[in-house]
């Protein structure tokens, strides 16, 4: 087999574009000195367009949950009362976080595969006055679900004051993200996903009303402390060392979205999706999740006449093709193919054309090249809206 | 359109593979000092098997036009009478370094997008007995042919005393190369091709035979003259300032070489041909050559519903795929598809998948997915040597 060659589509970490890669491998800098200044002069305005917010985003160094924890131990104390909507294995993740802070969870769940409604949220809302944050998942990548965030405080607002807490870690920058439009308090998100960049950095946006909170709040911790990252965002720096690999990479992102165009990074992310819907429709095998309830950026497939851990085996070792698997009580159901960052429609028609292969050798009888040839039709269809 | 990616299927130069790319990133060695002469040594006996030849291969620094001007500079004096097998641009190349050093060509034209026949050369020999070397290109490029190289030798031979001189260029590292047991005299081959790399590196090996006649020879240039590189080679350095990074890539090229195995490096290739040239079939697009003479590096296509180079213009808008156009008498008529060096199956899947959009972009009113099914139906028939 050729070696040196994989093919990662699971829905995170992504594919590093070359001149990120690139851009990673600079020599070092010091991280006091006015170059990382300029560096962090360059990323601030940038980050905001893919926020949607005029607010700091703030940059920690630290994976998707330390965002998820810094906005649980900044915006919420210690017994307060929070709602957590659970939609799949990452919502679930804010309930343990808020447990191992002492923070009293209510859970309001959602069957795996579908999205929260969110005048559903407002009713159950009405039964727990005393709410001070409610927390969601804009994409729920254990399930490829995105839920309607940008409805989501209009709803809430109607009944409770509660701060709207989002992890946006595996869409934003790949969707369309209105922070302060939606109203949303806590926007989180991370570098691995949409970003195309390694783990390691996360990105973290606060809003006024929030930030008056995290004010009043005493009891901060120490590293994730945001308004530490605040005030040294103000002037240029961070309050610990940055990696500062990442952020020659993270600038050099935010050139090629801003090159490829917001507008269009969301078409094609969207456009990838009905590629993949489109094929798998085609081949007649089952998706977990409805089209209206549907990810831009990772589709989860339910095949129903195979095995999904051996077929993920095969195109593994036949290709080097990476899909994700089903988490909790999805493993052994489902399959996950991320699309997002560096992916292009040419990409998605190669997973599908080796998908096709794998399901052939893990016995699904199909029509060879059916998806494909369903992906195609629906590129042709829309692909004006990507070049 | 998503920024930064290309897909480079032209004939040469081919992708990198990254591993490769990081060694060739390594920092710049003296190229007179112990770690330079290790790395000649690592490299020297790999090379060897990839040309099937217990002689040295030499490494010159060069494009592979170099390499074709050394064979005649330093096996060819001025005044010799030579025959040139010209199946394409690249035999005409040899015509014209020839003509350039006042040798006396006598050309053997074959219809492009055919092979040769060696035991037409035979014949034609007896008719020219004063030929003092015979040319012919392994894979001639421009027509997506390869020659049969391995019985030229034993039918040269039945005639004649001439050196076998052979441009492997784009194709030795793919295809399997005994210049040994097919006694072939000069070989020549470049680093763009199937090494993998970037162009910069020329590769030759000479026969006993033809080292006599080299060394009879007063008039051999000075930075092609190959017994320079020959005597250096034995000390593990070089006559002149050698293409360091070229070379850090060069050692990574021959352990991804070894670790896929050649024979399945050959089969692969081989099946990439099956895999285009039966999707093209089943698409019912003409192919420049047929199946006999077809190579397993390039394919020409000679579709004859499109404006050939109107539809290049649409892929390479389109996805940034890049496929080659015809040379001289064959532009606008076909146009090349490389898949040769770091190419899998997979990326053929994925090139086809591409091409059939492009198709119908330019008016050709194919099925979509036919031809990649197709490669798909090869690829699972075949699969079992690739794996």
């Amino acid at each position: 087999m050729l070696q040196d060659q994989q093919y990662l589509r699971i829905p995170g970490p992504t594919p590093i574009p070359p001149s990120v890669q690139r851009a990673m491998a600079k020599p070092m800098i010091g991280h006091r000195g006015n170059e990382t200044s300029e560096l962090i002069r360059s990323i601030k305005p940038r980050l905001n367009k893919v926020f949607g917010t005029k607010q700091d985003v703030l940059i920690v160094t630290g994976s998707g949950t330390s965002g998820l924890e810094a906005a649980v131990v900044n915006a919420v104390k210690p017994l307060d009362e929070v709602l957590v909507i659970v939609t799949g294995a990452f919502g679930a993740r804010f309930v343990n976080i808020c447990e191992a802070y002492g923070i009293r969870v209510h859970k309001y769940e959602v069957e795996w595969g579908k999205a929260f409604n969110p005048i559903e949220i407002q009713q159950h809302l009405r039964t727990i006055p005393k709410i001070s944050a409610v927390f969601a998942t804009y994409c729920e990548t254990s399930t490829g679900v995105m839920n309607p965030i940008h409805e989501l405080a209009a709803a809430v607002k109607e009944v409770s004051d509660a701060l709207i807490i989002v992890d946006g870690v595996s869409c934003v920058g790949g969707v369309e993200t209105k922070m302060d439009e939606w109203a949303i308090d806590i926007m989180v998100t991370g570098s691995q996903k949409a970003f195309m960049l390694p783990a390691g950095l996360m990105f973290i946006a606060v809003s006024e009303r929030a930030w008056d909170v995290i004010h009043s709040n005493p009891n901060r911790g120490f590293y994730l402390d945001l308004s530490k990252y605040r005030d040294n965002l103000a002037k240029d720096t961070t309050p610990f060392t940055p990696a500062l690999s990442l952020l020659f990479g993270l600038d050099q992102v935010l050139d090629l979205l801003e090159k490829e165009g917001l507008e269009n990074v969301y078409s094609r992310h969207a456009l990838l999706k009905e590629m993949v819907r489109g094929a798998f429709k085609a081949l007649d095998i089952p998706l977990l999740t409805n089209d209206e309830d549907a990810s831009d950026t990772v589709t989860a497939v339910r095949p129903d006449e195979i095995d999904v851990e051996q077929f993920r085996k095969v195109i593994k070792k036949e290709f080097g093709l990476s899909v994700a698997g089903g988490q909790e009580r999805l493993k052994g159901k489902i399959f996950r193919i991320g699309h997002m960052g560096y992916c292009s429609p040419a990409d998605v028609l190669q997973t599908l054309s080796m998908i096709e292969i794998g399901l052939i050798q893990s016995g699904n009888e199909i029509e060879l090249g059916k998806g494909v040839a369903a992906a195609q039709r629906i590129y042709l269809k829309n692909g004006a809206n990507y070049r």
